[in-house]
Parts: C-alpha cells; sequence; structure tokens
C-alpha cells in the first residue's frame, strides 16, 4: 500500500477526528487485524476512537461485511427455501433456541444455526446441548451445510475460519475497555451471523436485570442498529426486544435446560413455562413471516403450535439429535438420559405471600458458582448442575413452600446455593402487577 | 496489585467516560509504560482516551510527575543559584539555545540545557553543536552536573535513563495518532525538563507557518497549559509566543547555524541577525528575571548585552566547547573550523522588490533534502549542508540580486536547492508592514 491514506495512523486519525471512515479503510483495519498487518496498539487506537466518535449505519455495515469476509462465509445457496436464523444477546435461562430451532424447522424452514460458546453464568447453547450424551457441535462448514439440506437445522460452534476478525477484535476489546460500543456490538453479532449463510435474521433483544443491557431504551438502540445492518445487507432483519428479569422459564444450567427444553416439545410445559414458550412462538412466529411461510402473525402462530400438538417438532429435535451423534432416547426419558447431579435440595419460602421477584442475576451467579458455567474460556462446565421448578413472579407461595431445586455435585455448595436462592427471590403482598414480556418489534 | 480499581481496563473506563484520573491511577499508567506491566495495546487505548477525552491541570502534571520520575531525576541541588533552562517548541533556523545558553551563564545563572535529538527538518541543538569537531553532547548525568557546576553550562543530550516512559509513550503515540494532544505534548515536554534538575524554566513558543503550532491560539493554549504545571511543580515557569513564518536569523543547517550563532556572540551580527538577537535576549531577559539576578527587564537586558560587547558571551561559550571536547579555535575562526560543503551557489531575484515572505517550511524542507535533518530517527545528518546569508522579510531586493547561499555535497542537488530556495522567497510591491516577533508573554 505506497497510498499514505492507507496508513493505519491515517485512518486512526480520521476517526480520531469524527469523520465517517470509507469502505476502503474499514477493509483496511479489518485486513489489518485479520492479517496482523496492523499492531495490536493501532487497532487499539482505533477501537477506542470508534468507542467516543460512534460511526453511522454505513460504516457499521461496511464493518460487519468485512469482518463476515474476514473468513469463510457458509454456502447455503443449495438449499432451497428461506434460511432464518434466531440471535439472542443473551438471558438467564434461556434455552429458546433448542425449542425454537426444532419448531420452526418442522415449519419446513431451514435454520441454520451456528453459536459462540462465550462466557457466561451458566453454559451457551452449545453447553446445553453437549449435555445430551453424544451430541457434537464441533461439525465442519461442509457437514453443518449438508445437516441444513438434510434434516433442515443444524445447531454447531463456531469454528476457527468463521469471522477470525472478530474473534481478534473481541479479545482486545475485552482488555481495553472498549466492550460496551453500539457499532462494535453490532458489528460483532451480525458478522457472524451473516457468515452462516442466512436469508433472514431474528433477533431477541433482551432488557433487564439479567440481560447485557439493563434499559428498553439501550436494547432498542442495539435492535435498531442491528436491523439497520441486516437490511443494508439485504437480509430481512427483525427485533423483539424481551423483558429479562426474572430467568425464562424454571430451570437454569445446562442438563435442566435441555429436559425443560425437551418437556415443552412434548407440550407439557406447565403453566410456569408459560414466559419460555411465550418468547420462543413469538419469535418463531416472525421467522416464519420473514421466511414466507405464513401469510400473517396468526398462522405463522397456528404452524407452531401445531408442531407441538402433532409431535413434529419433537421428531425435528429427534432428528437433528441423531445427525449430531447424540442419544434420541432423551427425548423419551429426559431424567434417565440426561446428566443427574449427586445432591440436591429444595429452597423454602421463609413466609408466605406472592413472589414480587427472582432476581436473575444472582440465579445465574448461583448456577456459575455450582459449576454451570465459565468465568475464563478454558473452564469447563458441569453439565448436571443449577436450579430446577423455580418459582415465577406473581405465583403465590406458602410458608416453607419450595422455591427451587437445587443441583449440585459438591456437598459443600449445596447449602450455600439453597440460602443464595432464597435470598434471591423476593416474596410480598399483595401480588405484583403483571408486566409484558415482550415489549416491542422492531424492524 | 490485587485492587481491582489497579486493573489498566478499569483505569481506561474511567478516562474513556470522561472522569479524572486519580494521582495514583496515572501513576499505576505510567509504571505500566515503563516496566513494560501493561500491555501496549493498553497504553494505546488509553492514549486515545486521553486525546479525546483530555485532561485538566491537575491530571497533566500528576502525568508529567510519574513520567519524570519514571527514570533518573538529576540532581543539582550542590549547584548553588537558581537553575534555569530554555525550551523552544522548534522553528526552522532556530539556534537560540547556542548563544543564550552562553550569555545566561555568563551573567552567572547555571543553565543545564538537556536536548532531545528528535526528528526535524534540520538538525536539533544536539547536531549543531556536533557540526563543531571533537563535541561530545553524551556525557553521563554526573559528568553533567560537574560541568553545571563548574562551568554554569553544559548542552548534552538525552540519556537513556531520563524520562523512560517518555520515550516509550511517544513512539506509541507516534504510529497510533495520539501526538497532536496537548496534555499528552506539556507532560512529554515538561517530563523531560523537569528531570534535568531545574529550578524555573523559559518556554519559547512558536507559531506561524514555520512552527509545530499553526496559530496564536493554539500556541497560548500550549504556553498556558505548560506555565501550570511548571506553577503546579513549583518551578517558575515563563513563555515568550515568538512568530514563526520566515526562518529566524540567516542561516538553516547546522555548521552555518553554529557560524551564525559565534556572529552573534562575536557582535557581529548584522542587522539581518536582529530577529535571531531579539528572541534571544528576550528569552535571556526572562531567564534572568526568574534566577533572580536582575530587578527588572531593562537592567535584565542591559547585563546580557554586556556579556556580548565585553566578550564574556563568546569566553563562556569556548569554556563550554572545550568541558565537551570541541575545538575551541571554531569562536576565533569558524569557517575554518566547521565543515564545509564542496559545492555552494546563489539564489538570485527573478525581479526587484520588497520580500513579501520567506517560507519557513519551504526553506526547511529544501535544507532537509539537502541532508541537513532527518527523516527516520537513523539517518545521519549531514553538517555542512544548508542556507546562509537569507534575505529577510521586508528588505529590498534587485533584479539578480542574492536571496540566500545553498551549500551542498551533492551536486545534483545544488540547482534543485537553489530553485526550491528562490521559489520559497516571494517578492512583491510595495514593502510589507512588519510585524511583532515577540507577540504575547505568558506565566
Amino acid at each position: 500500500m505506497s497510498d499514505a491514506t492507507a496508513f493505519p495512523q491515517h485512518i486512526i486519525a480520521r476517526k480520531r477526528d469524527g469523520r465517517a471512515l470509507t469502505r476502503g479503510e474499514i477493509a483496511a483495519f479489518v485486513k489489518g487485524a485479520t492479517e496482523g498487518t496492523w499492531a495490536d496498539y493501532q487497532l487499539a487506537a482505533l477501537l477506542m476512537a470508534i468507542f467516543l466518535r460512534g460511526m453511522d449505519t454505513a460504516e457499521t455495515t461496511a464493518l460487519t461485511e468485512a469482518m463476515m469476509r474476514s473468513g469463510v462465509v457458509a454456502d447455503l445457496s443449495h438449499v432451497s427455501g428461506v434460511k432464518v436464523d434466531k440471535h439472542s444477546t443473551g438471558g438467564v435461562g434461556d434455552k429458546v433456541s433448542l425449542p425454537l430451532a426444532a419448531m420452526v424447522a418442522a415449519c419446513g424452514v431451514p435454520v441454520p444455526m451456528i453459536s459462540g460458546r462465550g462466557l457466561g453464568h451458566t453454559g451457551g447453547t452449545l453447553d446445553k446441548l453437549e449435555s445430551i450424551p453424544g451430541f457434537r457441535v464441533g461439525l465442519s462448514l461442509a457437514e453443518y451445510a449438508a445437516q441444513v439440506e438434510r434434516v433442515g437445522c443444524a445447531l454447531i460452534g463456531q469454528t476457527k475460519d468463521l469471522a477470525p476478525a472478530d474473534k481478534k477484535l473481541y479479545a482486545l476489546r475485552d482488555v481495553t475497555a472498549t466492550v460496551e460500543c453500539l457499532p462494535l456490538i453490532c458489528a460483532s453479532i451480525m458478522s457472524k451471523k451473516m457468515a452462516e449463510g442466512i436469508d433472514a435474521l431474528v433477533l431477541d433483544v433482551k432488557f433487564g436485570g439479567g440481560a447485557f443491557m439493563k434499559t428498553l431504551a439501550e436494547a432498542r438502540a442495539l435492535a435498531e442498529a442491528m436491523c439497520a445492518i441486516g437490511h443494508a445487507m439485504k437480509r430481512p432483519t427483525r427485533a423483539l426486544l424481551t423483558r429479562m428479569d426474572q430467568p425464562l422459564g424454571r430451570a437454569v444450567g445446562n442438563a435442566v435446560e435441555v429436559a425443560e427444553s425437551i418437556a415443552c416439545l412434548r407440550g407439557e410445559a406447565g403453566p410456569g413455562a408459560d414466559d419460555l414458550m411465550e418468547v420462543t412462538c413469538a419469535l418463531g412466529a416472525e421467522m416464519l413471516l420473514l421466511a414466507g411461510v405464513a401469510k400473517d402473525e396468526k398462522t405463522s402462530r397456528e404452524k407452531l403450535a401445531a408442531t407441538i400438538a402433532d409431535g413434529s417438532a419433537l421428531e425435528k429435535f429427534r432428528e437433528i439429535i441423531v445427525a449430531q451423534g447424540g442419544d434420541p432416547r432423551v427425548c423419551d426419558d429426559p431424567d434417565g438420559v440426561l446428566p443427574r447431579a449427586k445432591f440436591t435440595i429444595e429452597a423454602r419460602a421463609p413466609r408466605a405471600g406472592f413472589v414480587r421477584e427472582v432476581d436473575a442475576m444472582a440465579v445465574a451467579l448461583g448456577a456459575l458458582r455450582l459449576g454451570a458455567g465459565r468465568i475464563r474460556a478454558e473452564d469447563t462446565v458441569d453439565h448436571a448442575v443449577g436450579f430446577s421448578g423455580l418459582v415465577k413472579v406473581g405465583e403465590r407461595v406458602e410458608l416453607g413452600g419450595v422455591l427451587g431445586v437445587v443441583h449440585a455435585n459438591d456437598e459443600a455448595k449445596l447449602d450455600e446455593a439453597r440460602a443464595w436462592l432464597e435470598d434471591a427471590v423476593a416474596i410480598d403482598d399483595p401480588a405484583p402487577a403483571a408486566q409484558p414480556l415482550i415489549v416491542e418489534r422492531i424492524g
């Protein structure tokens, strides 16, 4: 590059001075990150300048595209139909991907889903799936593409070739205080999703005490920015803003969340799992609409409900498990097949009243201490531990009534986790006002 | 450091969010830069955050102190008198340090002067001095301190132990577009000056086409910020804002500038060197006032003038040269002792009229092409080349009159440099209005 304008310093200076970077400048930055031709300190200086000066939609889109093209982009053009994936910004007890993928695929819409492992209070989707004995998330992109075509869905982990620029930049952001930056967050999420080979995307952007975004306004800004990128890249993108103050569903962990997902697919979800199915169906309805297989939301929801009623969603989940080497008997006998913790204990209500709060973050930290999640990337996850049978906000409990069950493999942590859970639940009079779970639809 | 607030990310985040850093945080940053416990990308992220968020006087002072203490601080407490140095932000033909140091030291005020080599269109003070055969600028700090005590002045180069944090940070700033940042510039300059062991400081802050600061307002902001640091560190600091549009004096290069300096010290400065002596005497007057050896500016200027008239300044310069191993005969026969270029040629006026402009930056670039300066730190300087006998703004020239003399060691560059010089001089009618050279006094 003999052109002086391509020097890293020149590009950094332009963003530093509040200018919009060109596509070429952004491509040079991402190439520099991927190939190592920019020094880490130059990448860090530009990341901080982006943090403080921002990026407009055109820049963020160019960044997303450049990051997406920094590695392999999956080619699913041989798969017929509109390929739609869902991405969640993450919440406590969020096992939506499992029933959702099966239900949407059972409606004939291909669902190519590549997840990151990441860090979290509980494991991610990959960890949950890996609690099914034999389940392989480490497929090659060729196996993935073939499975999407054959089965209609694959649930795999990110390969090294997928958006390598994001790996490089995310690691740097983590140690240079440049994580919480809207354009960088958007480009990180969207570059990986767009590399899956999808045609459209539905986003579950969560807000509240148990979410990355604490306020509705932050969630809305993130959702709008990601939808704008999706549209600019000609991949229709829609977002639901969903509340995340208490855990989603009644289970928090890995195997316990798989069991809860299977219960949903079996149509066994009790009244308490309503919130899980509410979010799952709302996201699924948007996916069917984007895929063009339902003419309106009502039809869309009816199709999804039918996959539960006729068992086709559970059958699709079984197909996915078989295709990825897992033990399909988990669909018939979750308790017999999934790993179980050595010890369980029930947390009990210290008084009678209505559940005013189940602090999602406190429950998540409790699960993390039990070993259900990772603090460092190299930590191993204990699939068996966590919480099940959690009470939900608004439910009536009696003195000594069960608030939830602790599953532990370390007896010493059993009482600690029980106390933790009891502290996480606030009981009060009168019953709290019900709050909508799905607050806004964007895009 | 088990305290989480000492994590680099935490400190970076605080500045990123526009908070003032504490002394402890700034000390941790500078320690991290010096000892390598902060990664370069973390230093770079914080430098960019400082660039965009700024630093107040307390922070900039803390940064200056921490950088000063990152290495050895010269101890001149055994030297009696108020030790005063001068620092210039740099201009074309700026050889002020040479006559100034000798004149002020001849008045009995100790002048401890440590200069950086840096990059520039012509060499710095060190390169100019090194054009005197045998002159050693690489004294140890012990030799330096002993010479300041014995001779009253030493003119040396920065040692590796002096403010090492500045070397580290400057090198990073250069490649991360964080050079032009007031608090970082101030801390870089002031930390090195304060490490000299001085009691007071006079600053020559230049503005104009041939200066780092292009406008008076920028120069004023820099001067005010540096004076505030000096006062906060209890080292009285005063600044003059001086115009830098045409070269200072009539010579631009290295040996040619030494010859001009000696001519000044010998009282031979013709009417054309008036600007050089005007700046030198104005800065010297402030130094004597800060040192407490003159009761007012008038007395101060008379003392300085006396050092020229009685030969004591030239004698002091000779003493300094002898002390540092140089050939003292340069004081009596500059032309015979200093290196001379193989080729000279005169640039000539293409028309008659008054000199409206001598473009300092163009002259400087011409000198650089002749080999008088450095583009990269490892370049060697040709001491013999440059320009002499330059016309000054406001002077009358006739058609074919001499505009200046080119000194070159490469015959191929001779005509090019002459054409360059002729282009740098604008001739016009009528005579331009005279503009004051010293525009403001701060501190």
